[in-house]
């Protein structure tokens, strides 16, 4: 693996043709913003690029994408943005192009650095910051399309910039986005203030799950499959449910345990003083040092068992 | 009432001294966040100044205020901030100062023009964004406590910069208080991520009232003494539940109807294109176009007969 700069970046991806961009699996704003504002961007000037993602991406975010008229070509250049880890583009992507990554555009100080290069810069609030920098170094004006899609990006990745990794450039830039056309209040209002019924209703569910450890320190919520299908819940009702037993007053640790094929996937949150990446690490999972994942094996009992006694040793 | 622009208003307040500033009732961290920026302000500058509010600042506020030392005066001059009616200035602030203020400052258009002079810009998101722009025409520059006062403003009165009042200036600002030392980090957790136990108990509970008018394009929630009694909530757990049924996927009207001594106090929030405010009026409230508030009498089943009556005639 070779480190790029931002220059290195823009003068190669400028001699690419054919380019496929790689999105992770569980698609969220930031891999879909990024990924279609970069697409765009080498459309503009004259190149064949597509996106692709294991999984489906959801209609709300049809707004970055519908614009794009995608050509017929086969690949011959594969970029991943915002995929710390081969594992997160999910298959069949993995195994597809796992092994074939030139590039990768990234901002998780996790990086396994699985591409040939790589372009991380750990300090951005989002990928879509990288992006907002590399575009117009690429001769690109960044117009509300693509002003749409990296606004996303950032406003999803920073909990609209809300999350401590927000920066004042990251406030610069989002103003930059909204003066080049982003509709920061349609984004935001689908992005955050928009829930489905579903939603509404899986709030309630998981709230009615909640249990406290380590005299209130630690808050843990769960997730079933009954609950998912009993209010048919897609993908996108979903979301976001991992924050929810962290804002609780005085809790240090948040734990949503969701029910998968085979065991339970576990997100956790930490304040500043806890790494939640440490935490998921012990279990072979990784992520930000406040929010991080991993997964586990065996029935609810057993995943709380394991969980919890990891948790223990950092609180 | 006499307009002011801003010049004249830094004038203006550089002939005052002994000062008292008056926040609305029910504070919020605009006006809480204004009225102590510009207090610090003043004292910097060799003045005596105070804050007063009818109702007690809730202490999640504290690192707004606790650095400052207010001095012993007889206030001879009276300014209002974040005030659009000297009715919400509560008891006993509107009957002691009501007709005595000299200076508004407020960034509400619906202003009644009570006071002696006016500054208004109703198109700052914040009233503490008209203050980021006053203070420094006062000789001071912006430090960290007033930068504390000035972001919680801002993030507060933009929803953390989620609300169409967000504008590119909104978020430029926020950023040179970012970089005066304000600790958005500290100030987005305490304002938006943390949630007492009792608050995350006040949203089930009023979830659990949620009903649809109106072919689901109106959502109504209820609040009711007993549940906020059996909870032992207190007011700062109650902030911020008038948003939640706008929230909900095709509502066009949201409602929240609260239990007050005589009768309820009714909140709606709308779509751009129905006017809150507008509805409100025909009961005599008022506000922003698309949030706004008043008050019915009777009991639960008139409130919602009144309101749902007016919503007919809008929606």
């Amino acid at each position: 693996m070779t480190p790029l700069n931002i220059g290195q970046t823009a003068q190669m991806l400028m001699q690419m043709d054919d380019v496929l961009i790689l999105c992770h699996k569980y698609p969220d704003g930031d891999t879909i913003g990024s990924a279609f504002a970069l697409c765009t961007a080498l459309l503009r000037i004259g190149k064949r690029a597509a996106v692709m993602c294991s999984d489906i991406i959801p209609s709300k975010y049809s707004y970055i994408y519908e614009h794009i008229e995608i050509p017929e070509f086969e690949p011959r250049h594969i970029v991943a943005v915002d995929v710390a880890d081969t594992k997160l583009l999910g298959s069949p992507l993995e195994e597809t192009y796992g092994d074939k990554i030139e590039l990768c555009i990234d901002h998780h100080a996790s990086n396994i650095g699985y591409a040939q290069y790589l372009l991380l810069d750990s300090k951005a609030a989002a990928c879509g910051e990288i992006l907002c920098h590399l575009i117009p170094m690429l001769g690109v004006e960044i117009d509300k399309h693509i002003a749409n899609g990296l606004f996303t990006a950032l406003s999803t990745d920073s909990g609209c910039f809300r999350y401590p990794n927000t920066t004042p450039e990251t406030m610069r830039i989002a103003a930059s986005l909204m003066e080049a056309g982003a509709d920061a209040a349609m984004i935001n209002r689908l992005m955050f203030e928009t829930k489905s019924r579903a939603r509404m209703e899986v709030e309630r569910g998981v709230l009615s799950t909640l249990e406290f450890w380590f005299d209130s320190k630690c808050a843990v919520i769960v997730l079933e499959n009954a609950l998912v299908e009993r209010l048919r819940a897609g993908e996108g009702d979903l979301e976001g449910l991992a924050p929810i037993p962290k804002r609780i007053e005085g809790v240090k640790v948040g734990v949503l345990l969701r029910e998968c094929e085979d065991g339970w996937k576990i997100s956790v949150r930490s304040d500043p003083d806890v790494s939640a990446s440490d935490i998921c690490k012990q279990l072979g999972g990784g992520g930000h040092f406040t929010a991080a994942g991993c997964h586990v094996d065996g029935s609810l009992e057993e995943a709380k068992f394991i969980i919890k006694n990891v948790i223990e040793r950092y609180i």
